[in-house]
């Protein structure tokens, strides 16, 4: 395909089959958005979690039961089709790897659009701030630690965090940039010390891959969107859809249009 | 005395010589500020060494030559007597702890009135973040670092800072908060491991009192007010007027309107 240069075009491409990899780089002044699709009789409770846990979950958007044209994440968007890859859990098992949701879809689905640390990566790499996983080209090293989420309903479960090295005069200038984007995780929840919130040893990502850390940086640590997909997965709902993680929902958000201030 | 209530109250208290005393806990919904006179000769140099310096010498108001009211400051402000203790240097010496500045007040003199940490404080314990020097009723920690400040006519060497140990969590939203007040040397410039800004033992500070730190604690580091004191203290001058340290002007402005956004 020619390189869509508008999200509503990079949507158009992904629904015409003609983009089925990760999504990371792309449109990268725009939000990228992690999916959640689950039947309104738990819709309730998830948004009740996502709302008790903000810093894991910030809601961009929330459809109706059965909409698949969220407005409010862009124009002639059409959540069936427009995310390069789909995860379906039944019972907490990954169960298929749809391109479209068509087949699955159902009057009673709710669509859930939750933010992605790839806006405030922008925001602090436009700041000048290195970023080793994206210098390694890696994905970003992510942990499971002991910070309980508070739970509504059947989820629950502990946080799961993003973790970056910088030097300390980053560290800090990081933590100004993120605190304005509440909406993409906002601050991190953790610097320094892993042991303190449960990580045993950083060489040792739960999720992605582990990049290098020199003696002059701190881990730097950030809620993650994977906390909910493990809330989720461990709750065993009889049916659950996402995306495919790293191939997210590209949105017509504008990454500035989010700062808190 | 009775206990003034007042900016003004407590400054005419110390212009009539009933308070000669450390101010600190003193009118604390209102900034204290360091005090720095010298001749017009230098004001220039000195100035520019502020705007170059700003989190560590953050300039209230800077007053016209000879003028001792500076209404930036303050109503019915003098700063001839209203700072409970004075220090003067002669040639870098100290020669001098006058109550007033009545017999050494030249029309030449140029008043900089340089934010306090004492502002920031208030906010951080307001937000519930513990200050342990305040718990263990010592002076802040401070120490000299191998941060070179940027040099202008004969003042220069390097950054003073003074160090909070916090836990990871109120370390971020300190940093939060005290970036909101760059008028009172703002976001730290460091934290975490000392020797990476030439601190070589934190149990012994280069002024103030050592605190304990606590294993699941970070050393936090503010750029200090102390730095212009020494720069000015290295330059030698002939005359130099400054403050007592401790021993602050208060002023009327209010803390709360110090926040840059």
């Amino acid at each position: 395909m020619t390189t869509p240069t508008t999200p509503l075009e990079f949507r158009h491409a992904v629904r015409a089959g003609q983009f089925r990899l990760p999504t990371a780089g792309h449109c990268g002044d725009h939000a990228q958005a992690n999916l959640v699709i689950l039947p309104r009789a738990h819709a309730d409770d998830f948004l009740l979690f996502c709302q008790r846990n903000p810093r894991a979950c910030p809601l961009l958007a929330v459809g109706e039961a059965g909409q698949w044209n969220v407005a409010a994440l862009g124009a002639d968007m059409d959540l069936r089709g427009d995310v390069p890859g789909y995860y379906v859990y039944r019972d907490g098992e990954l169960a298929g790897q749809p391109h479209t949701l068509h087949e699955l879809w159902r009057d009673d689905l709710v669509a859930f659009a939750i933010g992605c640390s790839f806006s405030f990566e922008q925001m602090l790499m436009e700041a000048g701030i290195p970023l080793r996983h994206v210098a390694q080209r890696r994905n970003v090293a992510m942990y499971r630690t002991n910070i309980a989420n508070a739970a509504a309903g059947p989820f629950g479960g502990d946080m799961v965090v993003s973790m970056r090295p910088m030097k300390a005069r980053d560290a800090i200038r990081a933590i100004q940039i993120t605190s304005r984007f509440p909406a993409v995780h906002g601050a991190p929840v953790h610097l320094g010390d892993p042991g303190l919130i449960g990580i045993a040893d950083l060489a040792r990502p739960d999720y992605g891959d582990a990049v290098d850390i020199a003696p002059d940086e701190l881990p730097v640590f950030w809620a993650c969107g994977v906390t909910p997909q493990e809330a989720i997965r461990a709750a065993r709902l009889p049916l659950v859809i996402t995306h495919r993680p790293g191939y997210m929902l590209i949105t017509d958000i504008r990454n500035a249009t989010l700062a808190a201030f």
